[in-house]
């Protein structure tokens, strides 16, 4: 590998270590949940940590991790159960450069509850375009899964629920959402959180106006464009209260 | 400019930026939002942020702006996109001294459910006199907007919406109070903050016995001699828990 | 005055302070609320801050009132506006040592919804007994006043609202809380904000089983013997979280 | 004792100080609650704090009780009024080794609401199995108790009401909840809390899609071989914000 290409793994490696403490401190991750990204230098392949808190994480945790999910350096550290979310939709996705799968605590009732939707009805939100669509893992694995994507298949029809979007519903689990690169996965996966609040709330006090399609559209394209406003912001108060330093 | 009148300008820079700090500690900004204060010497000008997180702000961050909502000093950092919600509402309202634009979560709710009006049932609230307007952007800009509010035009809409009242709504997007200075407009940023929250609470308990007309004033006349007591309240809270220093 | 009763004065003062602290920290009073104490060598005066936010008050800012709600020493700093809460709480209840006023957010809500009464449903919070009153200021002071107890005969109509019970709510306004002394004041304030949250949340699930009259007394009596436990602890709380140090 | 047995008590009595502190920290105890651990090496014996807030607990404050719920060693600190949870727990069920007595908040609802039971929705919380049962004390002490399990035979109505499950509700009370070792009941303790306040957000959403029976045995026996990775980052977190050093 050239220096520039090793530079690229390295950013990319301090990166995703940023990604997974500002998940923790924004309160998108607990113990559970994990982020990672595309490798830069070889598409096919992508990095993640080893199976432990994202607010742990360090650089010396993050593996490389191959398209069928499996680590590339065979007799490491034991890896995520669920390495296979990643694996799936990078797999099906090229356009997808980091995923961050999360219980994040606002969007896990969206998920068990048929008769609500979560959708934008928030400028910030509007990346999630329509009704963000449910995975029923019970379609694939029956009713006595531990609803866990422990498994190439179960990877595969979750980034078939997924399909061209930014984020899918897991029932009775969490949620995926992806992005071009690490930064806008992190914003949305925030912003899923926030949104899914700030629509609870909502639905409480009556019926909700939510966005037009164009909306979705036109606020997309512009906060797009605001990202770095909130990961500086997000990684400096990440560092205040980190849990490794 | 005299030395007075440049010490003036200094006192206000930096009490800008301690509003920036607090609004971010109290909840009311998060990487969004912004704070902004007439220009003490030449009223037709005010002074707000570059675009940026409203909690790293510091001085040197300071722009000048002129009625327009062009920045005075040309070539200069990026303005926030939504200057134009204070050049406008400066204009407008001479009364103003200050502006805070949010996306304060308790408030969001109460502008995307249109059966639902934000109003003071609480003491400390009485400055949002009655229902507090909702500002309907696709009324301007039709159904295909990012919602900013990104031209003088939607300023000067949204400006007209507030009217003479302390606070507007924006549909799916936030509010913005206005203040005849800093202090009182933090405060009520707060402040509706708050009582929103408390609102919300209420109406899910049943019907809500909501402040008379009298009483918003009264409270108003009462309440506005106290403001200092929270200010320096949050000022030391925003200090101790800072992302500057 | 003999030194013993000088210290017990200090004494006095040094846990008022402490209770001031503890009442912030743990989200009873934000920068209004008052908690007093009852003189401990002249029972017809009592002991409280100067007007400022609670959580920045030292043993300095702590002055003494007679009976009337009048500062003893004449042209001191601003006192309290609603200081008559306190005196003629003390006047019309000679068992209350200690009184906290405080706008503690799950409490608001039951003072101004008619139909949703506080009652205790949670053992902690048994001192409660029965509904807790509510004062209708409008019963006294018309449509148009600004909510406060700023008078001796508003105070005096507030005590009798309280009557011989722990608390009192105050529409649109907050609540006001008695003890025999200082930690059980504190403790009960805190516990009717807990209390006032459970019982919120538990409505909404469905019909709430309540304490009868009995158990309301048992707890009372049992949960009465261990105020220390959580004094100590929010103590400690309160000291690392520290305002003035 | 021998060195190895003596080793043995030491280590538990550790865990059981960070057992208590994380509690403490992830909001499931305040003052009150309690947790302990069946001594290592004498299993009719078990090993829980004096009186005291948990937050503060340290090693030196730890006793051992017997099988009646008393100290081994008489004449020592004041003990929790309530030991007798634990005592007739860990005689009931062999299979126990550490119990948590809490008032977490999200909770106490579902102990109130007849209409309304805890059941889970979330993987995280497949160990909670159907309905978590709810302890009806006036069902053994009448319309007049004080609601603490204070005796043995209380203890033991308690114990029969848990049965051979992971947790109980205590009407107007807390809950209880058991771990085949200390770091699984301060996991199940921390996700009943969780897993109460999703199903809470859930049902107010419209009609919730619980965890079928299959799964909730397939998720808790995955989970369960993932505790480690929440107590690490707990444990890392509470002394951060360590009320003790």
């Amino acid at each position: 590998m050239s220096e520039a290409a090793s530079q690229a793994v390295q950013s990319t490696i301090r990166e995703l270590v940023d990604a997974n403490h500002i998940l923790f401190d924004q309160g998108v991750v607990d113990g559970f949940g994990h982020v990672s990204a595309r490798h830069p230098g070889r598409p096919d392949r992508f990095l993640l940590a080893r199976s432990m808190a994202p607010a742990l994480v360090t650089e010396r945790d993050v593996l490389e991790f191959d398209s069928e999910g499996a680590p590339v350096e065979k007799g490491g550290p034991a890896a995520y159960l669920e390495r296979f979310i990643h694996s799936e939709i990078y797999r099906k996705r090229p356009d997808v450069h980091a995923v961050v799968h999360s219980h994040s605590p606002s969007v896990v009732p969206f998920g068990v509850v048929a008769a609500a939707k979560l959708r934008p009805m928030f400028h910030m939100c509007g990346f999630l375009g329509g009704a963000t669509p449910v995975f029923e893992i019970r379609d694939f694995a029956g009713d006595g899964s531990d609803l866990l994507i422990s498994s190439k298949q179960l990877g595969a029809a979750l980034a078939q629920s997924l399909g061209q979007g930014p984020a899918v519903l897991m029932r009775g689990h969490g949620s995926t959402v992806v992005g071009s690169n690490l930064r806008q996965a992190v914003f949305r996966a925030v912003y899923t959180e926030v949104g899914a609040r700030l629509q609870t709330e909502a639905m409480r006090l009556g019926p909700v106006t939510y966005l037009t399609e164009e909306e979705t559209i036109a606020t997309t394209n512009t906060i797009g464009t605001q990202i770095d406003r909130s990961w500086l912001l997000w990684l400096k108060a990440a560092e205040r209260r980190s849990m490794v330093s």
